[in-house]
């Protein structure tokens, strides 16, 4: 078994797809960590704005988040109708298209790619940071680790959806169960006690007031908030995914994931207040996440807080995993429509889209490598690509229902929904657009020209390839063979051969000081071998006997010099067309490429091809030396099943 | 012009060699920088090892060198008389081939090989360790300045030898200038006052002495002096680059470079004791070179010793430059011999050996980044190296003699040589064999094993494809053309149109779910273009019609599954050739290359040559979507000489 079998397994078939289908169990993990782990870094976000206010300022988390959850049930209920109104793939990209047209899904589209990249690189960098600042020993190798998980979470989606899927649940149901427990915990003993609690390690005090709250403070900490938002449209465009009834497992993974991260979020902001834990200037050697303080307050530094903690830190460091469920089939939705190269459109070996992957880890391990893995800067631009989209899809649903009468009730949900993306968009671009989401501005049309560049590429090459006329027939005269021959083996040998199969004229070219002023000439030898070897045995097989023609090239070239002895002998006979036969001995193993050299014939089969003109035909006749076995590429691209490759059980 | 235009000049012509041709003038700069540089290391690695004996040691120098200097004498004597002999190359490989057999002459070459590797490390990493220690602020760019000066001294040999000479002239003309005089002006003032001179700047005193002196010291310490020898065989693999008489220029070249080396070092070690300058400790802080201390002695710290310091760090940088004029030429040699891949044999677009220049310079490089620019460790190794290479090819030159009676005296200098210099390579083996020296016997025997296993794959393949028997043309019958087709389009239609030219029988195979399951299938509209637009004309045209066979690949497989209709193909029609005809539609801009895809086409056309059998051959049907230009491959493969190029005078 290969290198790709081993790490990736085997080739699956065309009919396996159906057993690679998800349902909710693993669909929460394979779409949902981008949502879970928004709920450690939304609430830190917004309370990082209120620092200033001090300790009065922890309790305007609630009236914050509050309108948070608001527009959060607002995009579920609009992602529902989504999933149901396109029960094959309804992402963004797809909705914005039908409904608001071509540059709508585009828009969307750019805007969603950039934010499935940025995740990537986000969400591990913080995942790693979190680490690193948990075990400091760690943080030399910040780069190192981000690469790591990078590469972990590549390999297993390449594997599939479904392994990813079931691999990453562990982490996230020990969170869920963990972190879920740990809060639910709090919360019952503060509703007990009316809020009366007493913090078993308590937080450091909130540093004090410097200003008062002002409207644009609590627009920002909205705006920070709003990042615990995205990855809620994952699931849209991943439907394709799912087992049928699609839109039953659509539907119980978009419920699963926002109703864990609607519960955590309130819980959260909730508890906050009662503990009186705020945030941390993260600059501070003493930091510690809101989400560590309010474990700690609630059940203490024992087993339980550390495994919330490290379940916490896996889900963050996994967020990601949903970028590469979103990215590759957004990408395979928009080459499907020819605005990105057609690899992205074909499945890779286990039937998920291959390129998409791994064009999202090498653009996220880019930016990872670039900024030394570590991303923060890269926050502030990731929420507005996730509005834009959401905004333009629940702006298409709205269309698609004003279209559809009698869904007033469905128009009223998408139409909320678009206006609440809409504003909560607005305020992040004003909030944010200094500290860079104006590079977003930039970078979203750079794409869209992009996709549009592509597509106008294939367009024109459409045009010029379409072909509605019956095949020409007329005009098909004889092809001149030209060779071109280094000395007289068996190879010349075969190429003469062939030639003399596929045409009545063959010409041989043989040049000359290609090795130097003063390498040895044996073209007396060859002339005396064609001689007697080549135009004497076809003379007497009363055939025209091929011509060897012997030219110097002065400097050493040999494509060129080709080229020029070809295009003359295309002057001399028009009309006909011309094959170059090319003898190549076939490189089996890696150093046949060393010792033999595949350069130069590459390089002139390709300026053959570029600059022959329309009636040349390149013909290469292989020599091998071991036999063929074309059963070996069929085994490694289509092996069996492990079932059907199993021994059947020997009788005893 | 493209980039190697503005690098490294036009392309030259064959007849332009005896242009390239180079002189005395630039032979010392060109071959005789190591030589020269070996002035600063080879007496400070002498007085390195005599620094246990203290201030008593130093005046040992004076026999120890004067040792090397007879050995000196006796190489030059002998090189004299091997340029002579052999007039057109005379390097240790030749010399010791044709007068010792072919494994003599490949240990030299192996031996050489790896000298020139080591020396180009080294060289550079000295200089730019010497220039770090005069200015500490470069010190954390170490390896960047190696890799600088190396990438400076590849492009100018790649330019050409004669470039490297004239570039190359400055620096070594000021060394020999400023050094030279300085030192003349100290001998010349210890001379007149009988060694009773007082330092200008005095050296540190040298410590005390711990131990006194004995035999084996002493041969340590000519086995580290012997360094200094080193690059002096480099004008007798080079006469290939001297005008006629190839000779006289040699011989001139040869003795400048032996004249200044030898009056260097006899003067050095002269006055060495006069102003009691010793090696100092290179671990300790205040550490200054020899030479260092000597020019400060005997001019004190102003202009002069500036200037003279100066050049001798750029001579020590360009000393790699003598590895860039032999290693090439070394290795087209045992190319041509076929012991080395052909590309090394093979002149580039400025006549030099590219290949040669190319693989010396990564080699190197990848010693400089592995050893972090600080090469030490492997200066131990490098002497060995040459000294085999000097022994075999005094030892070959003394045979060279014996069966040429009547040259008793050339016997005796190459006997002699050959003695002494094997004897050199036995102190300096025992000397340096636990330092590193071990290495070099390891490696050179697994280069020479390298070496020996290339010629036996080339003997190999050239008795395969030996042909001595005419043209078989029994047995030429009809091929079957088979077309893959994954659309009916212009290219498609001529695919269709060559093959029917080519071959009575044409098949098409259109291969269905490469897309994937849900992929849509075009297979019905293909299958009615392929009855109006294919068989219906043909039919008309009173030929067999082209069939078009259509076949799911369920694993998506495209090289496999093609590969299995062709052997059912072949299996049907024993003894018939296929050609399988390839649309290909021609890259011509890197970005056709990532919008179009070429690894399909190219995996499929290699599994075809590979495994498609002995009676296979693939012909690529190009499309090109721009007009050809020929003149273009032609013009940028053989540019006219810039004189030819420029506009004639416009006539007032």
């Amino acid at each position: 078994m290969d290198l790709a079998g081993i790490f990736i397994g085997r080739r699956l078939a065309n009919r396996e797809s159906e057993g690679r289908k998800i349902t909710a169990i693993e669909g929460v993990p394979a779409m949902g960590l981008d949502g879970l782990g928004s709920s450690a870094y939304g609430p830190e976000a917004a309370l990082t704005i209120l620092i200033p206010l001090g300790a009065e300022g922890l309790h305007l988390i609630r009236p914050v988040m509050a309108v948070i959850l608001v527009l959060l049930a607002l995009l579920y209920l609009s992602y529902r109708q989504t999933i149901e109104a396109y029960p094959s793939n309804g992402g963004s990209y797809i909705v914005a298209k039908e409904n608001l047209g071509a540059n709508a899904g585009l828009l969307a589209a750019s805007a969603l790619m950039i934010d499935y990249v940025l995740n990537v690189a986000v969400g591990i960098s913080a995942g790693i940071g979190a680490l690193t600042s948990a075990i400091p020993k760690l943080h030399p190798y910040t780069l190192e680790a981000c690469l790591l998980v990078l590469a972990v979470i590549t390999v297993v989606n390449l594997r599939g959806t479904l392994e990813a899927g079931l691999v990453f649940c562990v982490p996230t149901y020990l969170f869920v169960v963990s972190f879920g427990g740990l809060l639910l915990f709090g919360f019952v003993k503060a509703f007990i006690t009316g809020g009366d609690v007493t913090p078993i390690v308590p937080p450091p005090p909130p540093s004090a007031a410097t200003q008062g709250a002002t409207i644009w403070l609590l627009l920002r900490a909205f705006a920070s908030g709003c990042t615990a938002m995205t990855g809620v449209e994952a699931v849209s465009n991943g439907v394709s995914a799912f087992h049928e009834p699609t839109v039953k497992h659509g539907h119980r993974t978009l419920t699963g994931i926002v109703l864990i991260l609607g519960l955590l979020l309130g819980v959260i902001s909730y508890l906050a207040p009662v503990y009186h834990v705020g945030a941390m200037d993260q600059s501070q050697p003493e930091y510690q996440s809101v989400l560590s303080q309010l474990a700690g307050a609630i059940i203490g530094r024992g087993a339980i807080y550390f495994v919330a903690i490290g379940s916490l830190l896996a889900i963050l460091c996994l967020s990601a995993n949903t970028s590469f469920v979103g990215f590759p089939r957004l990408c395979r939705l928009v080459a499907r429509d020819g605005y990105l190269p057609r690899a992205f459109a074909i499945p890779g070996r286990r039937l998920v889209y291959s390129v998409g992957i791994l064009w999202l880890a090498g653009t996220a391990g880019l930016l990872l490598v670039l900024f030394g893995g570590i991303t923060d800067r890269l926050i502030p631009l990731f929420a507005v690509g996730a509005f834009l989209a959401f905004t333009l899809s629940q702006l298409g649903m709205a269309f698609h229902w004003l279209r559809r009468p009698g869904n007033k009730l469905r128009l009223l949900v998408n139409g909320t929904g678009a206006a609440g993306t809409g504003a909560a968009l607005a305020v992040i671009l004003a909030a944010k657009f200094v500290e860079g989401a104006w590079i977003v501005v930039i970078v979203v049309p750079c794409v869209l020209i992009l996709l549009k560049t592509i597509h106008h590429y294939y367009q024109v090459i459409d045009r010029e390839l379409r072909d509605d006329r019956p095949v020409g027939l007329r005009g098909l005269s004889a092809p001149i063979a030209v060779i071109p021959v280094q000395r007289w083996d068996r190879l010349a040998d075969k190429a003469v051969r062939y030639a003399l199969m596929l045409s009545p004229d063959v010409v041989a070219v043989h040049l000359t000081k290609l090795e130097g002023p003063d390498a040895e000439e044996h073209v007396g030898r060859l002339r005396r071998q064609w001689r007697e070897d080549v135009e004497r045995p076809a003379e007497s097989a009363g055939r025209s006997p091929p011509r060897l023609i012997i030219a110097p090239s002065p400097y050493r070239s040999f494509a060129g010099r080709l080229l020029k002895h070809v295009s003359e002998i295309a002057a001399h006979c028009p009309g006909r067309p011309i094959l170059v036969v090319i003898p190549e001995v076939v490189k089996e193993h890696w150093w046949d490429y060393l010792l033999l050299g595949s350069a130069p014939v590459h390089k002139l089969r390709k300026a053959l091809l570029r600059h022959g003109g329309p009636d040349l035909a390149v013909v290469t006749v292989p020599w091998t030396r071991e036999g063929p076995h074309p059963e070996e590429v069929i085994e490694a691209e289509e092996p069996q099943p492990e079932e059907a490759a199993k021994p059947a059980p020997q009788p005893v």
